[in-house]
């Protein structure tokens, strides 16, 4: 008698799909066998046919970055189960730790017993943490915050680097970063020796775009009198991120770190990751979800920038040929009206809202429904692959014996168009409204216990139980998370 | 109730080690499960805390093309199973699949069918087979047997391309090929475009190695009177091997076939290998086992020949850092004792023979055990991804519900010091003769029956039971073997 | 008092052009200077102001494969002189020096004496000898060919490899090459070992065609009932000429041997080039002038065939750009009529013919009237790029005090309309008829000597005095010819 | 009869060496001619045999960047004249060019009329500026530049990028640089647009050398105690050179701009080089002469450092095979005396002094007399290919009829033993002082003027006659400089 047992559905793994069904006990997968083969359950679930696909690591939120982190995860964590996410990562500059926040740069072990606190308390997801790395004075925590919090990954925002040439200049500068940042490759450099010396999974985050240059375009546009989106992709050519990923791939090399490249928009990242990786780079590749779904010609803004059509096919492409290995939301949550936000031009707004929720329906959607992308292979990039490289491996992304019994059930045939009302996040709106969008998260479970059931006919989801999110240390020297 | 029940061990797959065990029925996998959840088992077997491994697909070995084929299989095939091989690849000329063998090249298509009984009778592996093309003749056949016989693999001698001009010189030549090869550029242009067609897993799998420029050399040697094992060696410099692949990796990339080079086994060829990919050619590397064993100044040939200590390092390299992604035997019986073939100097005798029984051995004893590689990265080599490429996962190579039930249970810390009497193949003898060896196969499972134990205190492997290998069509189309 | 001065005119090096006159004395220039500072002359020439240019270096002819050596001189070597040239470089395999020719493969040492005696009997240029290497037997005479004839340049038909595969098909392959081949890569590479011995200007020259892949194409449109000249460049396409590039500059790094690619008529051969030299290979590339003029939509084949219009304005950029080297004619004697050659099918007619007297004016009319190239930059390309690459400069390809007094006078705004009366080469007329041309050669010089002039009025050029060329043998290890 | 006739010497171009005098007119080669072919002349030279070189063009000195201009012109351009130097290239920041010298920054229209005045009145080498640009603002003056004062080149001090971080700890960087810098790749970005457009000879020139790292290892062999010169080459590791190449070779591509790589001091950056070539990049290398004189031995630090003896053979090397194309002085003038100088450790002296003296004696001595380089080639890239590269030639850089009568005449077989009583510069001593160099200049004529001598016996050269050095607007739109 274990725990709960799913059965009636079909478990999808990066290595393929199989009928079979699942026990789970103490939070915990404890046999996957054919349903005739399953031990008997205090609690059973049939999801009638549906996929069983191991919970969505979501490697980058920006939740509590523009609000205080204990109200934005009591919402946005609701809209990240909405999505099929179980465990989320977060990135964040140590001053949003704090409490209150502040722009001020406190040491990432003062803040993170907060960060823990209160994460625990109202995170529905599991969570880790990757701490932007603002100013050179954090890097000599690297060794001790992976010793006492686990922390092996550390995202550097180098579209910030020598920021203050440009953002004065931009009015949603304080609205979308809110701290300060000083720093130059000689703290990159630094930080990546110190992330190399902590071994697997130990691993440097860019965010890649030349900002020195696209201020150039930035300042042009402007002067043109331009004001449409589109205007806010060009000011930011495909090659200012193409021109970090190369530049930051050659010293990665040097400093013998591998890196992972969170937003890989355009054809020539691809091929400038490609190139790192023949140069013997150990370098990822991420795409965030939007950039699948909406192109430069939509409303929205984003950093990168959306790009065209043409590009978006690229992108799908690198993905499903694995050249991109991971997916991910880059959550940020914007509490403003719709009207509120398009009433500003490009310059003046904040970019985002991005949507967690739409994580998974975006795969599913338009990927897999649309034939650009197998199933198998979005559990790979939405499951497996983050949680490999970020070092929660098999503990999080998979279905096995031992792994944490977080599931998705997808119904990949229903559809439902997307309205305003389906939204669980504080920012009260969605982008995607009216979007019919094929194959849908039906259930959530969450190390045993459903936490998240949209039943056919219902609004929206129904978010259930108390909040259970537990913070994850990972274990450096360990590529792969040691299951006790 | 199910048939089989294993208990007792730990599992490995590529994806880490979980305490658990395995239930079987039907000759297939129906539960995964923490001992105390798994269903009973008619038959249950206590590994006492070994590792259970996946069956090791090796996808070279050229048993039969020494000796009659039905005659091989009956020995070599008892050889594979002590190396922990379940599946087992055979690259034969058409020639050899005739009753009785001929140097001419008839058709596979005719010779086939007997191919399959003569297999099925004798051979106590499951099997498949890769095609060594040698006559264009044979390219029309390639969508026919795709679809008759779900062959979706061919190999190429490319160093016989242009034989005529350096192998009447070499006395071993017929002993060593005992076929004709009659092919060009073209040849192998046009199967790549026909392979390419068949869709996934077609590949098109080449021996590289220039023997056009490499019997310039083996002239030279000859003359200044060598005939030390180094100069076989030398006689085939490592840019013969790296020239070969990046030719052909260019003309793949044009063709838009996979490519899958044999013998990877100087780190020029792992930089081809991974400058190919960086140009978008889809390329796998294999390493045989014995250029991790054996360096160029043992006393025995291979073609590609063995290397020098430093590149075997360096091969350890590419394969523990996902460059080089498969290993194999390269199985080859040579009926002969080692005085007899020593006797020869290395201008007139055949290489080889390589053992398919040391092939788990050398990952184990050489690789894991001197912390070259980790467990679940030898499962990964050894079992996924050649089941992968040659289009047999998951039914070969995991350990999944509904994948077949063949195991090997390996002692990891067990040492056995090898001697001619241990030997099961025909080739009474080793030249691993002498090596202390820790880790080793103690029992493999073919599709839930144990079918070698080889039991502590026993001078050799049993072999147990009749043969029950079968013949293992691919499904053309197919990336993954769909299991109904 | 000197032999000549020639006044009135603008020297035109690949250094620019300089408002300037020259002394000759004995053949060579004994002074540059402006035209009040030349010494007198016994004869002085005014060339009222047109361009004075070094005598054109054109390092490709096959005269003489098609027809008896001493007739083809005798008409084609006047054409040659009626484009400009003065230096002109045969290829040609050892039968085609032997009287009578034959197909079979003379040593060259055997023929060479016979080929300077009839040489400097008939040919109206001078000229120089790059081997066509068909046979393994000849390498052994590459040091004494150098010794004794200064011979430091061979080719390598590589489109003939394996040929016997598919000549046998091809009608034209008789009156086209016309001798045996029986070569492989290893050939190659001993000669590419014992070229480098030599030292500058050894080098290895290379039609680069894969035939072996052509061939597939060739019978494919056959097949489909393709006679179109269109049809001849799709059975050769880009990849088959830029993988024989990639190829063997591979081999030339490992011989370390410089390389000259006779071909060079596509974008990736052009990126084949840059690759390589990346590498560190010591790579040149040519254009033969038809490929600028002809697209793939006229009359007329060759080998490479001709390409489309885009691929032409890619050749013109990298020829303008300095990456390809040195353009040339390829000049090849059919004496067939035009209505007897387009009665054949693609199939069955033997590629050409190529014109040498358009080589210069192609360059003038086609290049710099058409703003492509500039006149010094033609005098780089055509004069002396191909007089380094191949060992005669300074002595040939330039105008410098000591070098020979070789020149072309250029009417850089003189048009005619070209018509088959103008033709002085024995195939007696013109894949140009009809073309109006602006820039013509208007006068040629010849070590001091007026060998050719073109009065306005006249039909043709007019051909002055006795044949005077003769043999130069290069100086090995000399990068630079020495003037004593 | 014209102004001067030089005989009895063997010209020495980049095409090789001719036996053969020189007539000047106006201060220009009116005539190239064998001795006995030349006019008379009212003043005749004979060299005695010795070679005759074009005057050396050093791109880049930067004289008046610690003493105030005027001052340092007096003595300077006289150890100029000493090294074969007749054009000079000033790399220097607006600031040094005011009266007196500010650390503000003036826009370069505003102080270049004074320039020219005082260089007019001065200098005496002809000479050419090279701004470097240091603040954004001063961008802007790039098109009226080119028109009003002939500026085609610019220089980026890319080491100073972001220098608040770094440079404030550093006792020397006040003495070093002495101006403010406040820039970022938008402005280099920016700068490369606007020079791409002036067309040729427009090129933007980089110190690369990524201080932002290099500050790291700074700071750790401080802290190590480290003082030694050899940790100042530490510092400043291979690969911050060579990522700086990189990054803005590849910008360059992106804004369509050739480039000059100032300090190509690393086998890194020689690939780096190559590797930009094969990408499409118009890129050149210069290398300083003192890279090819000290190693990091030696007591003399440099930006970038010197290497080790390894790479200074590498350097050669790249030198020798044309891919790098430059070599130069980098002359700076440091008045302190040795014992003054060497009393700072590494951390707290300036670097410096480079010697324009030994510019050309390091070539003839280190070079030539030892076999590593021609003495064609010496003239290739101390003449004509700087001359070339920016804008110069063939006014400068070579010997052709109409350039400037600028010669050095250069005894190759002359052995002088350094002392500093051979010193012209105001910084009265040399870092080669003690050395036993072969091969001298031993006459300067600039523009048909003898200007320095240096006759057997004497102590010191001697500069002869006023100073006639005139400053050289380039022309933008032609690669050649159009002699009139």
């Amino acid at each position: 008698m274990v725990d709960m047992v799913i059965k009636g559905g079909k478990i999808v793994t990066s290595e393929g799909i199989i009928s079979a069904g699942i026990a789970v006990e103490g939070g915990r997968i404890v046999a996957i066998a054919s349903d005739q083969h399953l031990p008997d359950g205090t609690q059973t679930i049939d999801v009638g046919g549906r996929y069983i696909l191991p919970g969505v690591v979501d490697q980058e939120t920006h939740v509590g970055s523009k609000n205080p982190l204990e109200q934005d995860l009591q919402t946005e964590s609701c809209a990240a189960l909405a999505g099929g996410v179980t465990t989320w990562g977060f990135h964040l500059p140590s001053g949003r730790l704090a409490i209150p926040p502040t722009g001020e740069t406190p040491f990432f072990s003062q803040v993170l017993p907060n960060f823990v606190k209160v994460g625990n308390q109202h995170c529905r997801t599991d969570y880790f943490l990757t701490p932007i790395l603002v100013e050179e004075k954090q890097i000599k925590e690297i060794p001790e915050l992976a010793e006492r919090f686990g922390i092996t990954s550390y995202k550097f925002f180098l579209q910030l680097k020598f920021a203050y040439k440009f953002l004065k200049k931009w009015p949603a500068a304080e609205t979308t970063y809110g701290f300060k940042t000083d720093f130059d490759d000689g703290m990159v450099y630094q930080s990546m020796e110190l992330i190399s010396r902590l071994g697997p999974p130990g691993i440097a985050c860019f965010h890649c775009e030349n900002w020195e240059i696209a201020r150039v375009f930035w300042d042009r546009l402007i002067e043109e009198g331009r004001k449409d989106a589109a205007a806010w992709s060009e000011r930011s050519p495909h090659f200012c991120e193409a021109g970090h990923i190369r530049t930051y791939a050659y010293y990665a090399k040097q400093a013998n770190c591998p890196i992972y490249i969170n937003h890989v928009t355009t054809e020539e990242s691809v091929q400038a990751v490609l190139s790192a990786r023949a140069d013997g780079v150990r370098i990822f590749g991420n795409t965030q979800a939007i950039y699948l779904a909406f192109s430069c010609d939509s409303d929205w803004i984003w950093s990168p920038p959306l790009r065209d059509r043409e590009t978006m096919g690229k992108l799908w492409q690198a993905l499903s040929r694995g050249i991109t290995d991971t997916i991910s939301s880059d959550h940020v949550n914007l509490i403003v009206s719709r009207e509120e936000l398009l009433k500003h031009d490009v310059w003046t707004r904040p970019p985002g809202p991005n949507r967690a929720d739409m994580l998974l329906p975006i795969m599913l959607s338009e990927g897999v429904n649309k034939d650009r992308i197998s199933l198998p292979h979005v559990v790979q990039v939405a499951c497996e692959n983050p949680a490999r490289i970020f070092g929660l491996y098999p503990k999080k992304g998979t279905i096995r014996i031992g792994s944490d019994a977080d599931f998705v059930v997808v119904d990949l045939d229903l559809t439902r168009k997307v309205n305003d009302n389906m939204i669980l996040s504080s920012c009260s709106w969605t982008i995607f409204d009216g979007w019919e969008m094929k194959g849908w998260p039906v259930m959530v479970i969450l190390r045993g216990d459903v936490v998240m059931e949209w039943p056919e006919g219902e609004i929206k989801p129904k978010i259930i139980g108390a909040a259970k999110g537990r913070y994850l240390p990972r274990v450096p020297g360990h590529a792969s998370y040691p299951l006790d």
